[in-house]
C-alpha cells in the first residue's frame, strides 16, 4: 500500500516534471518542489493511544553524547555507543525549527508549531506572530473527539512547552494566566513539576484566586506526595500530580540530583498511562524540560542523565505500544537544540573521554548552592578558592596539581590555564550577583551563570572532549522518531509544523 | 509491498517480544534489539546508474548553515531557509560514524566503512584495524559485474575518501602507492583534483615510475585543460581528468575562489555522466572534499559555498534520475562532521546574521597567501597590522572603529576585544611558521592555522552568529539522503557500515 502510494506519487511527480520540461520552465528550484512535499496524509484508522515526547533542547548532539556516555561505561577497547532505545524506532525524520523571529527559536514558538501547526514569534503561546489570533492546540480538538488528555513535564506545569498544549498567551512569562488556563481546562492529567506563580504574586496581582483552589473547584484532584501519586489510578478522576521535591523554579530536580527513592519523569508517565486509561483513548505530551536548562548552563553531565531518563520515560509508553501495536503511536522529538553542544573540542582533537563525566556527582544547580552558601557565610577578606577545592573534587573530580592524589589521577588534574580560569571565576563568583558587572569577554566565558560553576562545567566538558558554543539555543534541526500507527509519515525532511499536520491527519482531526 | 513487509516484520517482532516476555527475560535492552535492526535487504532489481555523494566533513550543521545563508539572501522579513535540493530526497536516515579508534573518526576509516562495509582504524584504507586483511570496496565488485566506475573529488585523487574506492593501504599517507593503485586500476573515470606525490619524491623513493606514465601505459587518457576535459565523451575510453588549476595540495580551489569561467565539481560530475554512459550502467562516487578543509580551518563561508556547489553536483546526477527513475539510485551522505560547527554563539545568543558572511570574498587559503607575502616582503621592524587593514576589509568586510566608514557599517566594525585578538594573532602570524611556538591557550585559539586568518574567520563567524569548537572532526552523526531504486532502505537510524550493506543489496553484490 505504501509502495503503491509511492509509485503513484512517483508517476505524478514524473508527469509534473515532464510538464514543466515541456513548458520550458525547468529550473532547479521547480524540480526541488516536485519532490519536496512531505507526506502529511494518513489513510488508515486513528490510534487510540498517542504519545508526543519532547526533549526540550534535545537534538542530535544531546542524543549522541548520552549514547557515547553509556557506551563508554562498558569499558570496551574500541568505541561503542549504546543506542537510546527510541532512536531505533522505525520512523526517522529531521525537522527544521526556525520561528518568525529567528533561525534560533524558543520553546514557546516551537511548541506552538508542534501543538498548533503554525509558525509564530519568540515567547508566544498559541497565538499568531502579531498576537492577534488565538490557535487551538491539537489537545483541545482531541478532547472534543473523546480522547483524554495528559500533559507531563519535568519542569513547572506552566512552562512554555507544557503551556502550548492547553493555553493561549501573548507571552510565556504570563505564568499566572497560563496556570489559570490549566486549572480551567477540561484536561485529565497534569504531572511533574509545580507552578511558578500560582498566587499571582509575581504578576503583582491583588486578590488573585489561588490557582490550586480554582483547579480543585473545577474538579481536579491535586496531589503532591509520593504515596498519593503512586496511589492514583484510572478511577482517580482528573488529576494534577506535583512532584514532592521541586527546585526554586518549581521544576523537578535534575535526574542526577534525584535520590533513588524519589520520583522521576518516567514515574509520572507510567502513572499517567494508568490515570488516562479508558476505552476511547488518550493523548499524552511528555516534556523532558531540563535537558534544555542543563545545556543552557553548559552542564553536559546533567544533560546526559536527563536524556537517559527521557529514554526511560519513552520506554514506559513503549510498553503500551507493545500491548496495542495497532492502536498506539509514539512520536519523539526535540523543540530545538540548546547550547551548541559538540562532541569535539580544540584541545582534545580526535579523542573523547566520556568516562570523565562519570566523576560529576551533582548538577551545576546543586553546586551553585555550595557557592552561594560559601559566599554568604565567609567574610570577603577570608574567601579563598582553596576552601572550595574539596567540594570541587567531590562534585567534579577535579584536583589541583599540588594535590597528593594528582599522581594517581593525572586525567583530572587542573592545568595551569584551568587553574587560572578557576581563580578568575572564583573572584567573580564571590561578588554579589545582583551588582556583578561582567565585561563582554567575561559574558562569553560565563553567560549569566555562576562564574565558578559554569567554569567547572567547561573544564570537565573539555577534558571529556566535548564543548558548547552558546548559553542560548542553536539553529540545528531536530530528529523525529516514531513508532506505531502512521510511523512512516515521519520519515524524511520537513518542518516542525509538519509534525503537527501529521499528528492531525493520523488522529483524523479535520479542522 | 513495503507495508506488507512492515506488517510481517511487526508480527515477527511482536512474536519475538512475546516469546521474550513469556520466557521471563524481558529487559529494555532486549526490547531495543527487537526493533533495532535496520533493513539492509532490497528485493527489487538493481539500478543501472548508482551515485554515492560524500560531503567530507558534512553533517547537519554544514547543510543548515548553507540553507540559512541562501535563505538570508532573499532578505525576507522573517527567517526563511532555502532547502538544498538533496535534502528533499524521499529516503532520509541518520548514520553513526565512529571508528575502531574513536567516536571522532577520520575520512580513511569512515570511507572504508562506506566503501567496504567494515569498521577500521584511523588512517587505514580498506584494511582491517590490525592492518592484516585487505577488503574489497564495492567498486571492484561492481566492476566485475560490468558496471563502469567513476571516482570524482574536489581534492586530490589520491586523498583518503577517493582512495577507499580503489586502493588498500595501511596508511592514507602512502600517496604514491595509492596513486599507483589508481593507475593500475581497471576503473573508468577519475576526475577533479590531481596527485600529491605522483613521482614518489615525497615518499623518498628513488627511480619510482611516474604515476602518470603508468596510467598512460595502462590505457588511461590523461587530460588537464578545460578544452580537453569539456571535449570528453563516452568514446574517450578510460580517463583521468585533472582540473587545470590546483592548490598546493593538488586539490581544486575552493568554490568561492573559483572564477566564473573555471571548472567546478559539478562540471566533473556532468562530464563523468557522459564518459561513463553505457548500456550496462555505472557507479560514480563523488566527494566534495574541501567542506572538510574549510571546517578544519573554521572558515564558515568557504564551507557554505562548497556545500552549495556540492548540491549543484548532486543535481547533475538528479538529471539522470529524472530520465531513468527506475534505473537510478542517488545516495548522499557525509563521512563525519568537521569543526564542531554550531548555528549559535554565546555573544549573539538568539540572533543570526548570515548576510554578514556575504562580505567574505575569499577563503582563508587565499588570505593566507596575502599574509605570507606580507611577512616575506616586509622587514620585521616595519610589520604593522594597519598595513593589512585594507586587505582585511576587502576579504572579510571588517573595519576598525577608527575607519571613516565605521558609521555606515556598524555591523562590521571591530570591537575592542576583536581588535586585541587581531593584534595578538598578527604578532604570531609575523613569526616564521616553522619556528613559531604556541602556548596551549594559543593552540585553542589558532589550531595549526595562520593565526591572523583563523582569527578573522572566527570574528566574522561570530558576528554572523555561528561558531566552531574544534580544528578536528566531531562525533556528530551524519544524515543520509536517497532517491531512486531502493531509496526506502535509507530511512531510519543505522551505522555507516549499513550504508555499504544497503548499497550491496541494492546492486545485488552477493559476496
Amino acid at each position: 500500500m505504501f509502495k503503491m502510494k509511492n509509485k503513484a506519487f512517483s508517476i505524478i511527480s514524473l508527469l509534473l516534471v515532464l510538464a514543466v520540461v515541456l513548458s520550458g520552465f525547468l529550473t532547479t528550484e521547480s524540480l526541488a518542489q516536485a519532490f519536496s512535499k512531505t507526506n502529511n496524509t494518513h489513510n488508515g484508522k486513528a490510534p487510540k493511544y498517542v504519545f508526543l515526547f519532547i526533549g526540550d533542547g534535545l537534538s542530535f548532539p544531546q542524543i549522541s553524547s548520552a549514547e557515547m556516555y553509556l557506551g563508554a561505561q562498558k569499558r570496551t577497547t574500541t568505541p561503542e555507543k549504546k543506542a537510546l532505545d527510541f532512536t531505533n524506532f522505525s520512523g526517522v525524520g529531521v525537522a527544521s525549527t526556525y520561528d518568525t523571529d529567528s533561525f534560533i527559536p524558543d520553546s514557546a514558538s516551537t511548541g506552538t508549531s508542534l501543538a498548533s501547526g503554525i509558525k509564530t514569534g519568540n515567547g508566544i503561546i498559541n497565538m499568531d506572530a502579531a498576537k492577534k489570533v488565538k490557535v487551538d492546540p491539537i489537545t483541545r480538538k482531541l478532547k472534543d473527539m473523546g480522547y483524554k488528555i495528559g500533559v507531563v513535564t519535568s519542569v513547572s506545569l506552566d512552562h512554555a512547552t507544557p503551556a502550548v498544549f492547553y493555553a493561549n498567551q501573548e507571552s510565556r512569562s504570563n505564568y499566572y494566566d497560563i496556570s489559570l488556563q490549566l486549572a480551567n481546562s477540561e484536561f485529565d492529567y497534569f504531572g511533574g513539576g509545580g507552578f511558578v506563580d500560582p498566587t499571582g504574586t509575581k504578576a503583582k496581582l491583588t486578590n488573585a484566586e489561588n490557582v490550586m483552589d480554582v483547579a480543585k473547584k473545577n474538579g481536579f484532584k491535586v496531589v503532591n506526595t509520593k504515596e498519593e501519586i503512586l496511589g492514583l489510578n484510572n478511577e482517580s478522576g482528573r488529576v494534577i500530580a506535583i512532584n514532592p521535591r521541586l527546585d526554586a523554579s518549581s521544576a523537578m530536580p535534575y535526574t542526577m540530583d534525584t535520590k533513588a527513592e524519589e520520583l522521576r519523569l518516567s514515574d509520572f508517565v507510567k502513572k499517567g498511562i494508568e490515570v488516562l486509561d479508558n476505552s476511547k483513548g488518550y493523548f499524552m505530551m511528555v516534556e523532558s524540560g531540563k535537558i534544555d536548562w542543563a545545556c543552557h548552563a553548559n552542564d553536559a553531565a546533567a544533560s546526559i542523565h536527563d536524556t537517559i531518563e527521557f529514554n526511560n520515560a519513552i520506554m514506559e509508553a513503549y510498553k503500551v505500544y507493545e500491548k496495542y501495536p495497532n492502536d498506539t503511536l509514539i512520536v519523539v522529538t526535540g523543540d530545538h537544540e540548546t547550547g551548541g553542544l559538540t562532541i569535539g573540542f580544540a584541545g582534545t582533537a580526535y579523542s573523547t573521554f566520556f568516562n570523565k563525566l562519570e566523576k560529576q556527582t551533582v548538577s551545576f544547580e546543586e553546586f551553585d548552592k555550595i557557592i552561594t552558601s560559601y559566599r554568604a557565610n565567609t567574610q570577603p577578606e577570608n574567601q579563598k578558592l582553596v576552601d572550595l577545592l574539596p567540594e570541587i573534587e567531590k562534585a567534579y573530580g577535579l584536583i589541583p596539581a599540588s594535590s597528593p592524589k594528582a599522581g594517581a589521577n593525572a586525567a583530572f588534574v587542573l592545568t595551569d590555564d584551568e587553574q587560572s580560569a578557576l581563580a578568575a571565576a572564583f573572584k567573580r563568583s564571590m561578588e554579589d550577583p545582583k551588582t556583578r558587572k561582567l565585561s563582554s569577554s567575561e559574558t562569553i566565558l560565563y553567560g549569566t551563570y555562576e562564574p565558578l560553576s559554569v567554569t567547572l562545567s567547561h573544564i570537565l566538558n573539555n577534558k571529556a572532549g566535548i564543548s558548547f558554543t552558546t548559553y542560548a539555543h542553536s539553529g540545528l534541526p531536530v530528529p523525529v522518531y516514531a513508532i506505531g500507527v502512521g510511523q512512516e509519515l515521519f520519515n524524511g525532511s520537513y518542518d516542525n509544523t509538519d509534525i503537527n499536520a501529521k499528528l492531525k491527519s493520523i488522529t483524523k482531526i479535520t479542522k
